[in-house]
């Protein structure tokens, strides 16, 4: 994922009668320093981002992302993100991807400390080749996620819906899991409830039906889940949001975890349990997700 | 708080025959660009940090800081921080510090995107007047961590034991404070304990008793309590850990939060009931932690 372009964004410049925003952008070499030490992103990880697919030049569900990414940004008391401009960032950066797999990251950081605004930028990378995950599988462990399911309701402070900078608790959760021998990993709530994954939301099949753990602040509502279950309902299946059980894993027909690089990932051991793999319906599954979508 | 010093670190350089440091450092311009879009800690506040209080010159309790820097790299599978390299960085960095209170900050990141090794920088910079603070005290509200005391126990990868630079829940916690127009929080538990402040811990008086909340892997251990329980034993006090129920804010015959810059402010009131202040021992432990301490 070696970064081949980046764009700092200047969120102050961003009045609306603005027609074309390239005056407030500027490039800069993504290998060259172009962050101060001051900076509230790198200090306290005070800030929120988006990662968006891009296949053969195409970015995916840019919508969907600038939604969720101005959702973000009132969680965490930021300026709104003017969707204007950062359609038109994005619409640069993909202009730089070449062929094949791409990711585009959208970041809004509170700014250089005691500074006067936030600062933003845009890069682009060339994606990791997702493609064991897609066909092989992933083996994922449950891991407790400390919370109980009606924490964000009574504690909005805790930031659960957004997607922000402080990521330290995901990672370590991926490195518990690679320690313990699988690929990922689900957070589970400590009443007893299903969540999404450090990095990716979670899909199940019981027969016709797809079920994800419904988004009501404890998790992210991912982009991805999102356009599969408007492909997967015009193809004829139920798609439910429901507060899911831990033990629903393991009477599931199939499962995945399903994030805009990665794409959808078919889990084939929970906790070192088998689960079944339907491969037919996850390569069909991909390739909706492979093909260009707004 | 303006940055007024920056020192890049090269971890990777600090072999240990090594006697002088100086050829790992490279002083940078604060006010510039030094660090790339691709860091780690920007892009996931993935790192660790101290913040450390500096008294004309001199920095307070470094041996103490970099024993949490080491205890958080061991938590976040960081490696190892050279105590010595950074030592002598803290030593750099406070030369460059002239009379009067300053702060000085390590951070220690996972470093770039798939690059070789961590990064790590050190600041200084002139410190907030916080005489207000500390004189006239600060109103507090305790606000739900979302966590039972046990969840560090039951789940390491939550990573509440380190110091991490993901703190945009303890930066969210100030906004929710100030919304309710306190000047800071108080962390308590699920099961109805108290932890510690978003940037500080909590001591109570009783009687002739000194409490603090037990460290047991839910907080950060302070380096300013521990000094200043040493200071309170060697004057008479008895000082002890306990898990201390949120019921016991309320019967406190005094209460403070600590921390390295801002040390003790005295609690006038918690949500909006009032807490006794003693204002002649306030004094005496703020010229306690302002003598040179090590
Ligand atoms: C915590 C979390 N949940 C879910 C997702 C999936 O979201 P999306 O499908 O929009 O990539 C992500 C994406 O990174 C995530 O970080
Ligand atoms: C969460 C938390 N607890 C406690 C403290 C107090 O630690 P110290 O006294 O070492 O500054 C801090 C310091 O910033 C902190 O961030």
């Amino acid at each position: 994922m070696a970064l081949h372009f980046a764009l700092m964004i200047d969120p102050a410049a961003s009045d609306d009668a603005r027609t074309d925003f390239s005056e407030t952008f500027t490039a800069v070499d993504p290998a060259a320093p172009a962050l101060t030490v001051g900076e509230l992103s790198t200090q306290r990880g005070d800030g929120i981002f988006e990662s968006i697919g891009v296949v053969d030049g195409h970015a995916q569900e840019v919508g969907a992302h600038l939604s969720r990414l101005a959702h973000s940004a009132q969680l965490c008391d930021l300026p709104q993100p003017n969707a204007r401009q950062w359609r038109e960032a994005v619409t640069r950066a993909a202009a730089e991807c070449g062929p094949g797999e791409a990711v585009i990251k959208l970041i809004l950081s509170r700014g250089i400390e005691h500074g006067p605004t936030p600062t933003a930028w845009v890069t682009a990378a060339t994606a990791a080749d997702n493609t064991r995950a897609r066909t092989r599988g992933i083996r994922v462990v449950t891991l407790d996620r400390g919370y109980t399911l009606d924490a964000p309701t009574r504690a909005p402070w805790l930031l659960l819906g957004a997607k922000t900078l402080s990521y330290a608790v995901n990672m370590a959760a991926l490195r518990e899991a690679h320690r313990r021998g699988a690929d990922d990993a689900i957070f589970t709530t400590t009443d007893g409830f299903v969540l999404e994954a450090p990095t990716a939301s979670l899909i199940l099949r019981r027969g016709d039906t797809f079920v994800t753990p419904a988004p009501h602040g404890g998790i992210l509502h991912g982009t991805t889940q999102l356009s599969l279950f408007d492909h997967l309902a015009a193809e004829g299946y139920e798609t439910v949001y429901e507060n899911v059980p831990a033990s629903a894993l393991h009477t599931a027909d199939a499962a995945w975890l399903v994030s805009s690089v990665r794409l959808a990932a078919p889990i084939t051991a929970i906790d070192d349990v088998d689960v079944p793999v339907d491969a037919e319906l996850t390569a069909a599954v991909n390739a909706y997700l492979l093909s260009p979508r707004d």
